[in-house]
C-alpha cells in the first residue's frame, strides 16, 4: 500500500463513480457529438467569505490532485453504467480506456485565498475536465472550509492547544476524516481521530468519558484505576458528578499516588468561573503544570470570549462546530467553463452571465497574483495567462475601487503547476509543512482580516485589461 | 465483493481505528484494571428534535450493525498503535484476538424517533462496548440527520419527485455517499450520485450544466447536441443567458427534432414566476408533458412557501442544504453507560447527572414501546426490560404531563434484537423497504406533527416505575 496513496488507504478502489449523473450524461453527449478532443479550461473558485469572516485558507487541492491521477474506470463500474441503459457500448469502451491527460495547476494546501481567485485550474479534454467536477468539488470545498474554520478557532485560542475531536458527529465517516485533515493544515494541534492519526501523521490525544467514571462506585476510585494504566497521560474529566469535588479527587490521587497529572478537563458548567476556581485549586497543590482543558460545544467566538474574561483554560478540544463548520455547513465553490477550444484549435473565452455583473463568472485562462511589500501582502489580482499582468487591479465586488501596482511590490503567483498532460509534476509537502505554511501566510496579512466581528477586507481584484474584455463580452450576449 | 457489505465497498479494509483516542486508552485502562470481562450498557439517544421540528427518522443502525460485525484490528492498526508508545504490548495482543460478543437491540431504519429514546442499545463487555462508540454515533447521528431533513423536504414538495444533488458540497466523500442513502431512506426519489446509485441502489438522474450550454456558440445548438446524445432523457437547463429565451430555445429544438422532452431545469431568478410563465409556453407549444425542475439552494421552507405559491414546479433538485443538513448541522446523538454489572454480575443502574433532572441520562436496560389505537400512534413509553412496563407514561421533558396506558391500545416494541453475542439475528430489509416504512409510519401520526412552524409534540415519554427509579438514584448521588 503506497503510503502517499491516501484515498485509496481510506476508500476502496473504486471511486471514478463518485460523480454527479449529469457529468456522464455530457460526457457521453461530447463523445457522441464528435467532441472529445475538444480542450477547455475550468476553474474552481468560491464566492463568499465563509463564515462572515475575510478570507478562506485552501485545502484538499493534494487530495483532489491524488483523485485525478487514480481516475479509472473498473470493470465493475462499467457494468453499472451499461445497467443505466442511457449509454451506448462504443462510449463504455471508450470510458474503459479513458487516461487523464490534464494540465492542473492549484493553491498549495494553506495558501490563504478570496472569492473569485481559482484554487484550482484543469485544462485539457473537456470530457475528461467535466468528469471531474462534482468530485473536486466536494474535496476541495468541504477541506477549504473546515481549514478556515480551524484558523479561526486557533486565532481565537492565540497560541493554545487546540485538539480537533469532532468524530462522533462529524458528517459521515469521511466527514470526520477529511476534516480532522483539513482543521490541522489550519492550525489544529492534535486531533482524537486515531484513524486520521494512522492516515496522516497528524498527533492524536484524548482524555477518558464520563462512562469511566460511572463504571466504578467511586469517582477516585475511577481516578485511581485510570492513572494505573496511564500514569504518564492522565487527564482527568472531573464534572461526572460535581466538578469541584471532582478536582478535589483528582488532586487526592495525584498526591497520594505521586502523578504529574497532565490536565483536568471540564465539560459543562461556566467554564470561565470554573476555571478560575479550578486553577487555584490546583495551584495551592503544588499543580501548577497542570493544565486545564475545556470542552462542550465550542466555538471561535466562546474561545475568544473565555479568554477575554480570564478563564485559566489553555487546552481547548473543538468537536461539532469546528467539524460541521458552524454558522455556514458548506464553502459555495463552484467548477466554471471559462475557456473553449474551436475546431482550430483557437480559444475563445466563456462566461456565465448573472443578474449582477458581479456574480458573473471570469473568462479566460485565470492566475492569481499576491503582491508584497515589506510589511507584507498588499493586494492580489486575477489576471489572464495569455494576455498578461496589467498595472491596475479592479476590485472583485466593487468595481469604483482600484488599485495600481507600485514600484516596490515584489509578487508571486499562487496558481502552481501540479499536473502536466496528466503527469505529476509537483511533489506534495507533508501536512505539517501545509500547517506551518497557514501560519506563516496568514501572519503576512493585517490581523484585522481576522477579527470575527466585522473583519477588514484584503484587497483582491481583477486586471483591468481582464476587466475590460469581460464587459465587454456579457454587452455582446446580451446583444444577442 | 460481498455485495450487503456497504462499508467494505466503500472502504478499504481498516476501520478499526475510527475511534476517538480516548476509547483506546479506557479500553486500555479496563484491561490493565482486569476488568476486561465486565459488562454493562450504553444507549445511544439523541435529545434535542433536529431542524426545531417534532420528530426525528431513525437511519444509519444497520449500516452500524455491519461495522461491529466487521469489527477488527489489522496488523497495520495494531503497529500503529505500538508506536504511540501509550499501550502495553500485551495489550496490543489482546486487541489482535479481540472478537465482538455484543448483544444488539436497535431501531430499524425509517422509524420515528423521539428525543431520549435509544435507537441502539449495546449490552456485553463494556470494553467492547466502548470502543465502538465513536464510530456508531458518527454513522447513526449523520443518517439520522439527512433522512429526517429529507422527509420534511419531501412533506413540503407533497408527493412531488425530488432528486438529491448533494454530492460538490457534502461534508467529505462519504458525507455525501451516506447522505445519499440517509436521504432516500428519509423519501427522497433520485440521487445524482452515481456511486451512491451503484452501491445501495438508489435511482439516478441527471441534466446538463451550464458549461455544456457555453461550450457551444449558441445556446441552440448546444440542446440539440445534447438531444442526440439523449433523445428520451432529455432534461434542458434554460437559464445560461436568459430563461425565457431559453425555453423558446428548448421548444424550437424538441419541435424540430420531435423530442418529448422530460423537463426543463430553472436554476434562477424568481421560480415562482418564471415557472408559471413557462408553464404557459410549454402548455401552448403541446408539450404538457415535460415538466418544471426546480433547482437552486433549495430548503424545505422554500419548496413549501413556492407550492403555496402556485408554483408550476413538480421536480425539485435539492442539494446543499439537504446533504449538509441546513439549519442543524449535526444531530446531538451521545452514547451513555446505563448499567453495570458488579463482580458477581449482578445489575447496577447508572445514569449522569446534570444541572437539570431532564438532562439527566435514564439508567437501566431500555426498550423503547409505541402504543396506537384505530387512528394511529398515541403514545411511547421507554420502560426498562427487568422492571417491565407499566400502565402510567411520564413525559420526558415536562414530567407533570402523564398519560396513562388504556385498555384499547396496542403496541411494539422499537428496540430489535439484531445482534445476539456478536452473530447476526436480524435480516437488514433493502433499502427500498426502509423508505417505504419511513412513509408508513410517519403517516400514523397526526400530520400537525410535521408542521414548519410549532409543529404539535407528540407524547413521547418514560414509564413510572423507572422514572421514580431515576429520581431516588440522584437523590442518593447528591447526598454523597
Amino acid at each position: 500500500m503506497a503510503k502517499n496513496n491516501l484515498l485509496k488507504q481510506v476508500y476502496a478502489d473504486s471511486l471514478s463513480l463518485l460523480t454527479d449523473l449529469y457529468e456522464l450524461t455530457m460526457a457521453y453527449a461530447y463523445w457522441k457529438n464528435g467532441l472529445e478532443d475538444r480542450h477547455g479550461v475550468f476553474q474552481l473558485f468560491f464566492r463568499k467569505h465563509p463564515f462572515e469572516g475575510a478570507y478562506a485558507l485552501c485545502a484538499g487541492t493534494a487530495v483532489a490532485l491524488e483523485y485525478i491521477e487514480n481516475f479509472h474506470f473498473e470493470e465493475e463500474d462499467l457494468s453499472y453504467l451499461e445497467g443505466l441503459k442511457l449509454f451506448e457500448p462504443a462510449f463504455l469502451d471508450y470510458l474503459r480506456g479513458m487516461k487523464m491527460e490534464l494540465n492542473v495547476h492549484a493553491m498549495e494546501e494553506g495558501t490563504p485565498v478570496f472569492p473569485y481567485e481559482p484554487m484550482m485550474r484543469v485544462e485539457g479534454p473537456i470530457i475528461q475536465a467535466q468528469i471531474l467536477e462534482s468530485a473536486l468539488l466536494n474535496i476541495i470545498n468541504f477541506q477549504t472550509l473546515i481549514a478556515t474554520k480551524a484558523s479561526r478557532v486557533c486565532f481565537a485560542a492565540d497560541g493554545d492547544h487546540i485538539v480537533e475531536f469532532g468524530l462522533r458527529r462529524a458528517q459521515g465517516i469521511d466527514g470526520a476524516i477529511a476534516a480532522s485533515r483539513g482543521a490541522f493544515i489550519g492550525g489544529c494541534h492534535s486531533t482524537s481521530n486515531v484513524l486520521a492519526g494512522k492516515l496522516f501523521g497528524i498527533p492524536v490525544m484524548g482524555t477518558h468519558a464520563h462512562s469511566w467514571v460511572m463504571t466504578f462506585d467511586d469517582e477516585k476510585e475511577s481516578f485511581r484505576a485510570f492513572a494505573k494504566a496511564l500514569p504518564k497521560n492522565c487527564i482527568f474529566l472531573i464534572d461526572t458528578y460535581e466538578t469541584l469535588k471532582g478536582v478535589e479527587r483528582a488532586i487526592e490521587v495525584a498526591k497520594e499516588d505521586n502523578l504529574k497529572m497532565r490536565a483536568v478537563r471540564l465539560d459543562s458548567g461556566d467554564l470561565n468561573k470554573l476555571s478560575i476556581q479550578v486553577r487555584k485549586m490546583l495551584d495551592e497543590a503544588g499543580f501548577t503544570e497542570t493544565k486545564i482543558m475545556a470542552t462542550n460545544e465550542l466555538t471561535e467566538q466562546i474561545i475568544w470570549d473565555l479568554k477575554h474574561q480570564g478563564a485559566k483554560i489553555t487546552l481547548w478540544g473543538v468537536g461539532t462546530n469546528l467539524v460541521t463548520g458552524k454558522g455556514q455547513s458548506a464553502l459555495d465553490g463552484v467548477y466554471k467553463l471559462s475557456a473553449v477550444q474551436d475546431a482550430n484549435r483557437n480559444w475563445l473565452y466563456r462566461l456565465k452571465i448573472s443578474e449582477q455583473v458581479i456574480k458573473t463568472t471570469n473568462p479566460g485562462i485565470s492566475q492569481v497574483r499576491r503582491f508584497f511589500d515589506e510589511k507584507g501582502y498588499v493586494a492580489d489580482m486575477l489576471y489572464d495567462e495569455r494576455m498578461g499582468p496589467g498595472e491596475t487591479i479592479i476590485h472583485h465586488t466593487d468595481p469604483g475601487s482600484q488599485k495600481q501596482v507600485e514600484s516596490n511590490w515584489q509578487s508571486q503567483d499562487l496558481l502552481v503547476p501540479m499536473l502536466k498532460e496528466g503527469k505529476r509534476v509537483y511533489e506534495v509537502p507533508p501536512l505539517e509543512k501545509m500547517r506551518a505554511r497557514s501560519y506563516e501566510e496568514l501572519a503576512k496579512f493585517d490581523p484585522s482580516m481576522r477579527r470575527f466581528l466585522n473583519p477588514q477586507w484584503y484587497f483582491a481584484g481583477i486586471e483591468q485589461g481582464l476587466y475590460k474584455k469581460k464587459l465587454k463580452m456579457i454587452e455582446e450576449i446580451q446583444r444577442k
